[in-house]
């Protein structure tokens, strides 16, 4: 590495703080000995705390994929009509596996770039059931990668369950979960799958999904054929303190350590400090030029997605970038080409973005373009001031609820 | 840990070298950009030498059990004849596998402890045949884990082809492949499973699948769904340096770098070291009073079941060989509490296991058996000898031939 820092600033995998590093490093136990099971039973009530869940969170030993495919296969039957709210890449992907196993998926298309909107689900809901096809299942994408937009849950899930009160609610949360508020019991989720490699400052190779007493019957029923993905194996070896096929040791060594280190933090703090992220993210970028994709109503604190100026050869400035130590993400299915992306999730502070606005603003004017040399850090700095404050102007507001549970878990409104 | 020495000896995950316990604290790199290709271009062709295979392997991250799955769902349709031979936990796991996903499975159940026969599989093949349920594809497991028997692979494959030459050979070498003489082309086999945690020195979150042009042909033709683990999509990405969904990317640096030590150490000395660590812990286990489970003529070089004595409390004593710093496995499946397994695969040598045997004969010793302090460390080393010797006069008979590849690989008949 030519450069001393490297930035990886991609939507996952994201960096890892040192003692999540190190962890990686330990030496391998009995995955079925009394070692792990203490480490099952610190690390699977700190992720009940992090969806804010009172149920089951099962530990498997896949990617974020495998979570969506863990979701559909363990709830659904062949011919179950299912409505599949899509607003990118990922939404596609979920819609795409449960097709895959035989679901009747009626698809919600969202224009790229925008979020799902309460009364359209609505809309798709009435539409399903007065065609007979009342929906077993309703997917939903919590935080869309491919776009950079965070979609509101809380209100999508609610119209849900006033509309098709059976439907069970399966939420892609991978990209999301741990970086901004989510309520998975309070909002009445019923599948809740994240990434080990996202918001939680570990390495791939884990998927964590939440199971409702509700979807753990339907899982009784449903006969969409899995075994590696058997979700009640997972339960059951859970109970003694181990996972039914050999799960990534190490992967979660790491997740042990960094849940310390979140909870250390605390959510409210995490949550904080993704927001700052994010705002400086958006505003550094606008201050060099760049449009925005996601609509700013609901632009993600995880992930910024930004239009490749007509002028600008992305590949050719991106190796520049890379050059610089700098490492950004291209776009993704139909926006291959046309977007990149700035992850800001997990390992991330605003001196990190600042560092990254840096090397982008050095790259521009490298390549011969109007750079207003600063500008954009101070566009950064000052957005991520506004959105702290924000944040805590909020935090002070009457919806906190706080848990006991070490740093304390907090929900907004 | 009381303990200044920690010997894990159970059947995987097996302990790691520093180098590669090293790697896991790694920091993460972007799994689609060049850093990552790079290692593709390293390891897929080291485990090509390892499998001695010229056909594809693909990286999933899973277990072995998933990669199990892999083989099963890509290459075969609901209602498929299959046969299943079953030599323990794992060939039953196997079959399980394939009837779960619809296939119609006929079961060779061997006896536990006993190695599969060539003319027992000819015999099923026919009958089958004459039943007019000509098998699609034969299940076999290369070293079953669970009863210490290493199977046949290259006879029992040669009677498949013989006698049933269109079924696709899907072949468990989970436990085994990496540690004792394999030959993925020259037994003609089409999909082979091996997993990260076990001969490998790696920790779990990999499963490593070869795939045959005949089973990539069979793939195109095969129902059975799978997105996850599509292997196709696996190809189709490593084409390009990459994976289709994130991999447990520090599993992969290490397996990167553990499969530099295997090639710097070669094959052949690889084979050896396993030769005389399985010979050294059989007769370290038959002095100190053990009987061995495995029929001898098939005894595993990776891992040794013994029975457990009437009159010990397994429980109680395997309690206190933890608290003296072994680890060891206990019986799976219908041999739970019946036997005892020593891992001996991967990162271990002769003095390792002599030391895993001292602590044995110091815990029966202090649980008041008669024991000849000592007696089991001289019958290990002499077996270690006497195996070793045996490999070097094998080593230089007509039947070897070595490939260019660092460090050579080298086959033994």
């Amino acid at each position: 590495m030519a450069n001393l820092e490297a930035h990886l600033r991609v939507p996952g995998p994201t960096p890892l703080p040192d003692p999540v590093r190190e962890a990686g490093a330990w030496q391998m136990v009995n995955h079925r000995g009394p070692e792990f099971a203490a480490l099952m039973a610190r690390v699977v009530p700190a992720l009940r705390r992090g969806f804010r869940t009172a149920g089951d969170v099962v530990l498997v030993g896949t990617s974020g994929t495998g979570g969506l495919e863990a979701a559909v296969v363990n709830h659904l039957s062949p011919g179950d009509p299912v409505l599949a709210v899509t607003t990118g890449a990922f939404g596609d992907r979920f819609a795409k596996i449960a097709s895959r196993y035989g679901a009747d998926v009626t698809l919600l298309e969202v224009e790229w770039g925008r979020a799902a909107e309460p009364e359209a689900v609505r809309g798709a809901l009435a539409a399903m059931q007065t065609a007979g096809r009342s929906p077993v299942a309703v997917l939903l994408t919590h935080n869309e990668t491919s776009t950079g937009v965070t979609n509101p849950i809380g209100p999508l899930a609610a119209v849900v369950r006033a509309t098709a009160p059976a439907a069970l609610l399966l939420v892609d949360a991978i990209s999301g979960l741990g970086a901004v508020p989510f309520d998975t019991d309070g909002w009445g989720l019923d599948v809740v799958i994240t990434g080990s490699q996202k918001s939680w400052m570990v390495p791939p190779g884990l998927a964590m999904l939440s199971v409702s007493p509700r979807a753990w019957a339907a899982a009784e029923r449903a006969t969409m054929p899995r075994f590696y993905f058997d979700l009640k194996a997972h339960r059951e070896a859970a109970e003694k303190g181990s996972t039914p096929w050999t799960p990534p040791v190490s992967v979660c060594f790491q997740l042990d350590v960094a849940l310390g280190l979140i909870e250390q933090e605390g959510y409210p703090a995490v949550f904080a400090r993704h927001a700052a992220c994010g705002a400086a993210t958006r505003a550094g970028l606008r201050s060099l030029g760049f449009d925005l994709f996601a609509d700013p109503a609901h632009a993600s604190d995880t992930v910024t997605a930004a239009r490749v100026p007509a002028d600008l050869d992305w590949k050719r400035f991106s190796a520049d970038l890379r050059a610089r130590g700098l490492t950004l993400a291209g776009g993704q299915g139909k926006l291959t080409g046309q977007v990149f992306r700035v992850g800001h999730l997990g390992y991330v502070t605003v001196h990190q973005i600042l560092a990254a606005l840096e090397i982008v603003e050095a790259a521009l004017a490298a390549a011969g373009r109007p750079v207003d040399r600063g500008a954009a850090l101070v566009a950064a700095s000052r957005a991520a001031d506004r959105a702290a404050a924000q944040v805590a102007e909020q935090a002070t507001g009457p919806t906190i609820e706080t848990t006991g549970a070490a740093g304390g878990t907090e929900v907004q409104a």
